[in-house]
């Protein structure tokens, strides 16, 4: 990545105050996503975002190809502290604390009401779907296969279960409850949906 | 509700060829559900309405307080015979079959690109929001929970499962699907997300 940016410098000229490219990407995802939870997609622009990360609008529109990709990659880097998976030897402890750190955010943070409308300006905005889907739902969908298929390959899960139709069971579920609000999201709500699928319903 | 309208008439009236009420209602129901799936909420107007089921605009008016509570209940009307459970001995058949009618039902008509853009839209639509929750989500939950907890009180079920949580996990799921299209919504989906709830994952 660094040959492909101007702000990827010689350690010579890092040394005259020049960021390396890392950094510099690192502090643009940064404020991307910060600017995303503080102001929503309607107050989003790639000129706030280069002047809070300090970076040129030449150097954002190298890296992303769109508002909603910035923005997308910003919001799935500033929460991806507070969903990381514990792996530990109890997947029904690593999948609940995940999924009530997951209902905390998005209930009592700005991330809920930022991501419902991300998720429902693209339902007729076909290219922030795509960007949503590409750098957001995607790698998270495929962190959580990871931590299902680690506990099946442990005999923790039944390996012949398919993870994906889990993820729509656990996190699905909760992406129901915030977009179609008839009942709470709630701690209990996340552990019963672990509960549920881990004991089955007979 | 018949005395609220001029379209409800007595015998002697409805003998000079009005309607009676019951009937001009499930018309304006049929034609508004038949509408928003040929066109969806953008061409959906009570203009059109009104002239589909050959009754006046003050007639709804005075039935539907706005656009989307009548969008709403008119879609209610016209996909209940496609959703309908059946109710036999067997929950796993009863709600594998529902739930693979209403996958069909979203992915190979015009429905779930309605029902998408609805949701969408009532992301940044408080009053939507509160038509689709009051006049859709709600009273098909209703009727999910009332399968649920047959099945419960008969034994096919354990009794103190929460089946608002299944919903979720059902219904909920395939939502997820086809708000974030990461993976495809299919046949075989469906019954995996009963299978997995059923058994359980262990």
């Amino acid at each position: 990545m660094a040959e492909l940016t101007p702000d990827a410098q010689t350690p010579a000229r890092r040394g005259r105050g020049r960021r390396p490219a890392d950094q510099v990407r690192a502090e643009i995802l940064t404020a991307a996503g910060e600017l995303l939870l503080a102001e929503g997609m309607a107050g989003f622009t790639i000129e706030k975002v280069a002047a809070h990360a300090g970076a040129s609008r030449m150097t954002i529109y190298k890296w992303w190809p769109s508002k909603g990709a910035l923005a997308l990659d910003g919001y799935f880097t500033v929460v991806a502290p507070t969903l990381a998976f514990t792996d530990t030897a109890d997947i029904v402890a690593d999948l609940t604390n995940q999924l009530v750190a997951f209902v905390h955010l998005v209930r009592d943070t700005t991330a809920g009401r930022v991501i419902s409308q991300l998720i429902g300006q693209a339902q007729t905005d076909p290219e922030l779907a795509a960007a949503y889907r590409e750098r957001y739902s995607a790698p998270r969908r495929a962190l959580a296969v990871e931590t299902l298929t680690r506990a099946m390959t442990r005999g923790q899960l039944r390996a012949d279960i398919d993870p994906e139709s889990v993820v729509d069971q656990l996190w699905g579920a909760c992406y129901h409850r915030l977009l179609i609000a008839d009942l709470p999201l709630t701690e209990d709500f996340a552990r019963t949906l672990v509960d549920n699928l881990i004991r089955g319903l007979r």
